[in-house]
């Protein structure tokens, strides 16, 4: 793209949605996402930051007008870097749409625009005694808008399941350059085909969403969990399928595989002995004498063959627990520099297998690998560790990823369980798929979006 | 059709799917549906019953060559047509299709095929420890195919969710004759589109459902309802709030009006004082201690202004007002012969008015009309009592069909919170959606079925 191109560019979009809407200064920091390679960094060359739906929408009029290509962008903490442009599209930051349009306790709802933070979501919802379960994780940046697009997970997916379980209605613009809205403050509609379902997780690829409504709920009043370490796998494996024979019905099930608790072990509450090869973290939620109740049956469950079971009662201990959790992944890619992490998901009686072949693959391609996740829905964070500047390394962490998306459909799975596709598994979706349901995607994708401006590339 | 091309017809169709899957004898049956409307039975030429997946995609082949419409059909209990042929389409009965492929009580999951009934599904669950929730009535007849093509709702959906909610995977054929499996025994899966709600709610008009994998979870060992009776509209709707505001997340909230109450008041377990103008039943499930705590809680946000107020504690009560709840719809059609039901869904704060308009419109149309439903999802079943062999009548109800579709949408809500849109609402959908959003459901419609013979006509 030439200079006078760009520049001129950039002076239409500031004519149309204002000199506020043009995000000037360095733009490096949109040029990549969570993910952190070298190989996804592609600094954009024009930002917009519009300021409501219906600059959104004059946007998306604009690009069609002119063949322009558009990359949304939320917090910019995805994993698959959905977010990040490849070819030159002009990026728009979603963060100035962050108005609350209504919130109504009473109600358990609430109408939030794309641009909220998850933070800022979860934070209202406790104001009001009420709970927004999805929790995937980097809740100061992460946006609403960007959850909702990647149907993002989290831990407590296993009780509550994903984002999209908690939008009632979507206002989205799709092109080229229409403001439509699909559900909304109600929670039962089968009225038409499931358009909301196929704008959430579609990644930016169909169109921008610009506000949602949400279900909440009340509060839990008490959550208690229990940690249990196992020197074999196939021992903390059983002892999920446990918790599940139990009848309790956990919050949260997550595993996280010896290596990968190593490299975090100076910050975990409790000394943890050196042996543990799985670490398994239960917690269950709701009324206080219930969940009292509900943890002594998990405690039962997780301790045969443990060696390490713990059980804290005080809420800052599982505050503390929890910010340890989340912290593992940074404390991983800290070991070698850099990290490639999949998300793949299988059944939970094929869990033992992906984790152990997972390290099976990094031993055939000489990298050190481990993984951790959401034990519960079968959700593994299969990574790799690698030397982020070294680019054989890249390659062969790459290879891996292959290797572990054909593992996840071997055992039954799905190549992604809450990452996405974004563009680092461009080209996947036909490992999974029958052709037909394959020839519907893009289908779908053209009706949408016949020009092919809308994230090209991603989500295939 | 001409008496020899239907002989033909059924010849090829039996040779090329076995003798034993053509239906034959009286085929009247196969023409209506639960609406039992006089305008909605047409009596279909050719039915065919698949004896597996395999055949019903060798039948989607056979329909593609021949361009012949096919109506595909579970247990015929809907409430918008959406089962009934209109012209002439061979009709597939999907009964035969009734194997459990897989039940694994210990992963809260089972692979069923789309022929099984909602009571075997229970039932199976149930046997084992665990629960099916999704309850869309008339269990022994309707079947899995059937509720997750409607994306049936029922009144557990208010704590447990519709049926869609349920589903982890789907295999589907869909034209030209394609055997595909979107999902599967997995509880995350964001690889493609929503491929799988997008078949979720699509009435066999995308093509038509085999076989589904669903979650279960450990069954509630406790279920405790509490029954309130108001004089005034306003005082149930303000109680219905109170239980939101108590922090409890009930399992069902129902409403029936006095007039639907009245017409099968011999039946109810409970004499019931004849100035109720509106019955709510709330029910809360869970672990007995808390169970029983929450139905305090219950008890005491419905208490005010209430003039009945019951609190059963044995397990057969508690059956017993289920099966009187499960009864209303038939009881009140009885009352004169015939009724039009429709599931319009508002927000929970526009229930009131919902409720009051629909005898206002009633009254307009010089009908008898009453609503019921789930009153926690804002999901009522406004209905006109009419004589079902008086086309006047008919007439009149259709026109006040037509205003609570107007009515809904002036709420802001959904011409359709259960049932579908079948043939009965055909058209309807345009009402309520964007222009945009209508251009994209044709164009959904024509990548899956370019030659418009799946259920054609239907959820439009």
């Amino acid at each position: 793209m030439l200079e006078p191109m760009i520049g001129s560019m950039a002076d239409e979009l500031a004519h149309l949605l204002g000199d506020d809407a043009l995000v000037t200064g360095s733009l490096r920091s949109y040029g990549s996402d969570a993910t952190q390679l070298e190989g996804l960094i592609r600094a954009p060359e024009v930002v917009v930051a519009p300021g409501s739906a219906e600059d959104v929408a004059v946007l998306v009029q604009w690009a069609y007008r002119n063949e322009v290509a558009l990359v949304p962008r939320g917090g910019g903490t995805g994993f698959a870097g959905g977010a990040v442009p490849i070819h030159g599209e002009v990026v728009v930051d979603m963060s100035r749409l962050n108005r609350v349009r209504a919130l109504d306790p009473g109600l358990w709802r609430i109408h939030a625009e794309a641009g909220l933070t998850t933070a800022t979501i979860h934070r209202l919802a406790r104001e009001n005694g009420l709970y927004f379960p999805p929790d995937p994780g980097a809740s100061e940046q992460s946006q609403l808008g960007g959850n909702i697009a990647t149907n993002a997970g989290g831990p407590h997916a296993f009780k509550y399941g994903v984002t999209g379980a908690w939008v009632t209605g979507l206002e989205a613009v799709v092109p080229p350059g229409e403001l439509v809205r699909v559900g909304g403050p109600v929670r039962k509609d089968v009225a038409g085909y499931d358009l909301k379902s196929l704008l959430i997780g579609s990644e930016g690829t169909l169109g921008i969403i610009t506000a949602a409504w949400l279900r909440l709920i009340p509060a839990p009043a008490s959550r208690l969990p229990v940690v249990a370490g196992y020197e074999q796998t196939a021992d903390a494996c059983a002892a999920i399928e446990s918790i599940l024979a139990s009848g309790v019905v956990p919050a949260a099930i997550e595993f996280i595989q010896g290596a990968a608790v190593d490299a975090s072990r100076t910050s975990f509450p409790l000394t943890l002995p050196d042996t543990i090869t799985l670490l398994v973290i239960a917690e269950v939620d709701g009324q206080p004498a219930e969940t009292a109740n509900s943890r002594e049956e998990v405690r039962a469950a997780l301790a045969p063959d443990s060696v390490t079971l713990w059980a804290p009662d005080a809420a800052a201990e599982t505050a503390a627990l929890w910010r340890w959790r989340e912290g593992v992944s940074l404390a991983v890619a800290a070991e070698h520099g850099g990290k490639v992490s999949e998300d793949i998901s299988v059944p939970l009686d094929r869990l033992r297998e992906a984790i152990d072949q997972t390290v099976e693959i990094g031993k055939e391609l000489c990298l050190p690998a481990c993984s951790w996740g959401h034990a519960g829905d079968g959700n593994i964070h299969s990574t790799f560790l690698i030397d982020a500047n070294d680019r054989e390394d890249l390659k062969r962490a790459q290879l891996g990823g292959r290797r572990l998306h054909e593992l996840a459909i071997e055992l039954g799975g799905s190549i992604s369980g809450e990452h996405g596709l974004g563009w680092q598994k461009r080209g996947r979706l036909a490992l999974q798929w029958d052709a037909r349901a394959l020839e519907l995607h893009g289908e779908i994708k053209r009706a949408f979006d016949p020009k092919n401006l809308m994230n090209p590339g991603k989500k295939t």
